[in-house]
């Protein structure tokens, strides 16, 4: 096959098709697919949670790092066998977001690998603006986790956190795990509250201070180790109501508290504490330019060493594969799928 | 009676009782109360509800106006004669948010006239660190809506709202009214939900855009007045759950939800809609001292007139039947006890 590509076929079904090249327009750039890590929306998917948002002809993947091997007409920044990766946003220019200098959460964006053609397949042809370049001293493989790292550098901003503050992290999945690497290599005091003791000891092992909150009281802690000031900063990853529960507990006064998980049903919020305490809740996703700028900074001075968190590679025809043993399993955070290595 | 002072003894009950007058110590004054109006929180107190934290031996009242009649050893910047209100706080000076700058919410904050005694009596000494310093324009009866409208205008300024910007305010008591008033007089294009007709109607004659949520679309409104951005700013002061629903709804992308309103038990909360338009929730407690100057700036310049708030008056020995006449009365805004007019 010249150009194979993974379409999902929903219910959990992938099919490898030959896929024709497309050659790039103006403005445009065929990037050669190196690598692309499979994201928790990309598990949902596959689990048929977003079948009518996705179809049955969707070709997913968003977290990639690839080589440019086409320019089109018009591009001047971007050349063959430059190693980049893509902000995979496409959003509509004309919305009262997009008039707002806010166009990473337009009101009718496109995320690319969701709801147009992704990442996982052989050749993929994008807009040259969408690029950012690769610093030559991080792997292509690494560089598959630029995109998730700036969610996380997304989310630590959103917090306006400081060095010396201190951090708590609600969930250690993937997310959760690059908010408090991001959170740790910004100089505050992190802890990663994590239920799975899989996790846990994963966490630890990448230096980070984790612990589970069934068996230790986080606010306690907390407040141990602020004066029972109480976390300056607090991410809630976990999507759940313990973790909802933890988050205005353990907040300081004037404490910020960031939503990075998805509640897709409504969870019982202390809003009495919001009032008591003044708190803040500050929504967050995905991410601008700069996000993905910090978060290349931060994975190629090595700030943030993200190979712990590969746990799996897997080539593009054993995709499948891939999704059933992420499916439920708590040890794997990270699995990349290996297209074009390359190297 | 040289010192009339309405003890509340729980249960509903007042008791007019002759306190001896103390005089001021060293930093504080001895003021005479002219007028104190009754908010919300002293309804709680009378209904029972924080009998636990109240006792039965509290002078309730912190809505006041006086004047200064003695004056304590140290005190150089007020003298008998001084037409003030006070700021009615007590903070313990060493606590985290004390120790923030954040003294108006410390984590031991005496409330003054719920925690300690306050104005529901002809002399009351308190120190002269929490005096404001009266316009000569403003009456002695609309200084008694100072505090509550520093409350509003600490709402506001968490807000961080801005001319021009679409404020919704989410229920119509005197502190959403003075919230709405506030906003305006700051030059945002305000709306006012209330679900009361009454309310409505006297929000309406005060110059304010009020609505019917029961009849109104209220998120149909502000997109069309806003172009389909939303309200760029929403006040949560009903305290309800479909007030918590509408919030959400209602917020533009980045927009700000000022928590106010104290929600006793958890309401459920769009959590997602957080994260998907990148919302914000701000808590607001009391207020800080800039806010009392900000407040006697608007009464003083007449850009907010309260005289339309103050739907009742009664004297001290009538207190009991005042608060009668407020209890699930939506037609009452705010009812002023009287003391010493003396004007």
């Amino acid at each position: 096959m010249n150009n194979p590509a993974a379409v999902y076929r929903g219910d959990g079904r992938f099919e490898i098709v030959d896929e024709p090249v497309t050659a790039p327009g103006p403005g445009e750039v065929r990037l050669e697919i190196a690598f692309c890590g499979i994201c928790g929306t990309d598990l949902h998917a596959y689990l048929g949670h977003m079948d009518a948002r996705i179809g049955d002809q969707r070709v997913l993947g968003h977290e990639m790092a690839g080589t440019v091997v086409e320019v089109g007409e018009g591009v001047a920044d971007h050349h063959c066998g430059d190693r980049v990766v893509v902000r995979p946003l496409d959003n509509c220019g004309d919305c009262p977001a997009c008039n707002n200098d806010l166009s990473h959460i337009c009101h009718n964006l496109k995320f690319m690998g969701i709801d147009t053609d992704g990442a996982l397949k052989r050749f993929w042809t994008v807009p040259a603006k969408l690029l950012h370049a690769l610093p030559d001293k991080l792997s292509l493989a690494a560089a598959a986790l630029v995109e998730p790292t700036a969610v996380a550098v997304h989310d630590v901003r959103r917090a306006r956190l400081k060095a010396g503050e201190c951090a708590l992290v609600i969930g250690g999945g993937p997310i959760g795990t690059l908010i408090a690497l991001t959170a740790k290599a910004e100089g505050a005091d992190v802890i990663l509250s994590e239920i799975n003791p899989t996790r846990i000891r994963m966490a630890n092992a990448m230096g980070l201070d984790a612990v589970n909150p069934l068996e230790t009281d986080v606010v306690s802690l907390i407040n141990e180790r602020t004066g029972n000031k109480g976390a300056d900063v607090v991410f809630e990853v976990s999507g759940s109501q313990p973790g909802v529960d933890l988050m205005t507990e353990v907040a300081a006064t004037r404490g910020r508290i960031v939503m990075v998980a998805i509640h897709a049903s409504r969870p019982l919020v202390d809003l009495f504490r919001f009032f008591w305490r003044e708190l803040e809740l500050i929504g967050a996703r995905v991410y601008e330019p700069e996000d993905f700028d910090r978060a290349l900074d931060l994975l190629g001075s090595g700030a943030i060493d993200v190979d712990a968190i590969i746990t799996d590679q897997q080539p593009l025809e054993r995709i499948g594969d891939a999704f059933v043993s992420l499916t439920g399993n708590a040890e794997a955070l990270k699995t990349l799928i290996t297209i074009t290595p390359g190297e």
